[in-house]
């Protein structure tokens, strides 16, 4: 006797960033944009990833407390509603940890060694033998997060979604453990605009390459940015004629410019010769001024009052941590560690 | 301006089973027995390490679940007492969890993979490749275990010493990048007498051997288990002298018959001949019987009312999770993980 209005449930979307830098326009396009839109369709967990980030910045676990609150900054300043997302801190939601610990028992260590997010992040981080146990293991972490939230959709890159795959591998090991479905497999939620390219033309935008224009950057810094932004090398003079692929200017204006004919009738005046570069700069330097602004503005705003921002975190934190028990509560009972 | 007086903080001593079956004799000589004395001298948590059990036991769970109230009758009946001990289970104090998320970051996974306690273990299960990761890194679970109550000395056979050196490994680690001496050191204390062997002779007394006497036997069982008791093989005829050492029989009176003159006088009369195994067999009987009596009316009694055993579980629990989350209240500050 089904109900022919039965419905399913509402997607959960789990998402984040490591709190180890402001937020630059790669993340505005990747994910910051998207969220945006999705608050309003989905439920969305916001995650503030200070425990993962610890992974390689033991070092320096200073940078990671003081940017979680400069990130909040750039979630409230791009548009992120937290009454419509749930932000949180994932430190302050030590259920995220009780979960790893036992997801640690599903997953073998030959496993976690054939991960290619891992494989590759371990290259890039020269660790070679040196492995920290919590980069070898934080695929499974992940795992933790995501099915904590009942996460049905991650927004990832391409790159990422073996780590999904571990996931789901993990999910399904679980439910059948305990024959029961009580986790939820996810799916990969890849952006349809890809990455972007930095500044100098470097296939990704990355603080450490310091190669952004962040988000909270003054007028002055995305002016001085602009003037750096990677063309066409082979394009000398203004009647030359230029390429547009691989132009980083015209990459940007892609991504940002909403004029779209003006932008086409540029690209072909810049192809066939005769549009200098200063021109096209002086383009993207307004349309990302005018973006930028209102971003801006409303960052200061909320900076003004980091107590609120921190209240907020809060709230977030506490909403999370409630759904997050529930879900660690269910794997205990499954796995017959209840008692009292 | 010292003072004389100054006190060094009492000993704290964490230890504890694993809740996959009943306790032993091997267990009461040696760990119970210590318990009881230790009670009175220092600070004393004792685990039922649930967690722990399971990542060898994922395939039935119920087995640990069951064992961790049958484990707590063995500690009452023995005589260790809830009011001097802090007895607690250890996937209630989520805590562990944490400090372990956190503590992976402080250890490679060649070092992990150099354990040698872990190389031993591995071998034992027939793992090979297909370790699980939380078998892996057991040993942080363990520094966890160990670190959270700040304790100081834990009772560990020879074999274990590597866990206590991983352990104080990680602690010199987190205190030297925090700058702070948060956690501290452990030493290992090795009881005086070793290992009991099994009833069959071989070097250890094990549930998966089947060559245990249990502190819950009935008279039957140890009446049962003593004829089967391993002595010397050569000792055909009554006549005939026969061998103390590697008796098993005379190792357990050893371990238990307090009339150590009469014990003497048996083991010559023994080795020179004339004495039968079913004489030595038949004192071995009473001394157990006499000792297990008290032992098993007690754990009878409380196993009327495992209420008030999981009551007891309970109040520990509470105790243990105190004082575990000041510890990670510390270790997070320390890490910059502190917002509200």
């Amino acid at each position: 006797m089904n109900s022919p209005e039965t419905k399913t449930p509402a997607p959960v979307i789990l998402t984040g960033d490591r709190p180890t830098g402001p937020l630059h326009l790669g993340h505005f396009v990747g994910s910051l944009r998207n969220r945006v839109a999705y608050q309003n369709e989905y439920r969305q967990f916001i995650m503030l990833a200070d425990a993962q980030a610890l992974t390689d910045n033991m070092d320096d676990t200073g940078k990671v407390h003081r940017n979680v609150v400069e990130v909040a900054l750039d979630y409230l300043a791009v548009g992120i509603d937290p009454s419509q997302s749930t932000i949180f801190i994932q430190s302050q939601v030590p259920e995220l940890a009780e979960l790893t610990f036992y997801y640690l028992n599903l997953v073998t260590v030959a496993r976690l060694e054939r991960n290619p997010t891992v494989k590759t992040e371990i290259a890039l981080r020269n660790f070679e033998r040196d492995i920290p146990a919590g980069f070898l293991t934080y695929p499974v972490s992940q795992a933790s997060d995501i099915s904590a939230f009942k996460a049905t959709l991650v927004p990832v890159g391409e790159d990422q979604i073996p780590m999904i795959e571990q996931c789901n591998e993990i999910v399904r090991r679980f439910n059948r453990l305990v024959n029961k479905d009580i986790l939820v497999e996810c799916k990969a939620l890849v952006p349809e605009i890809g990455r972007l390219p930095g500044i100098d033309g470097k296939a990704k935008m990355s603080k450490s390459l310091g190669n952004t224009i962040n988000l909270g950057d003054s007028e002055d810094q995305i002016r001085a940015a602009v003037k750096q932004v990677y063309t066409d090398p082979l394009h000398l003079k203004v009647s030359d004629p230029g390429h547009v692929e691989g132009n980083v200017a015209f990459l940007y204006l892609d991504a940002f410019d909403t004029d779209k004919a003006a932008l086409e009738e540029m690209k072909a005046h810049y192809t066939r010769g005769g549009l200098g570069d200063s021109i096209v700069k002086k383009r993207l330097d307004l349309v990302l001024q005018e973006m930028l602004a209102p971003i801006r503005a409303r960052r200061e705003e909320f900076a003004q009052d980091k107590g609120q921002v921190l209240q907020m975190l809060k709230e977030g934190t506490m909403k999370a941590r409630e759904v997050a028990a529930g879900t660690v509560d269910e794997v205990r009972r499954a796995l017959g560690l209840s008692y009292f």
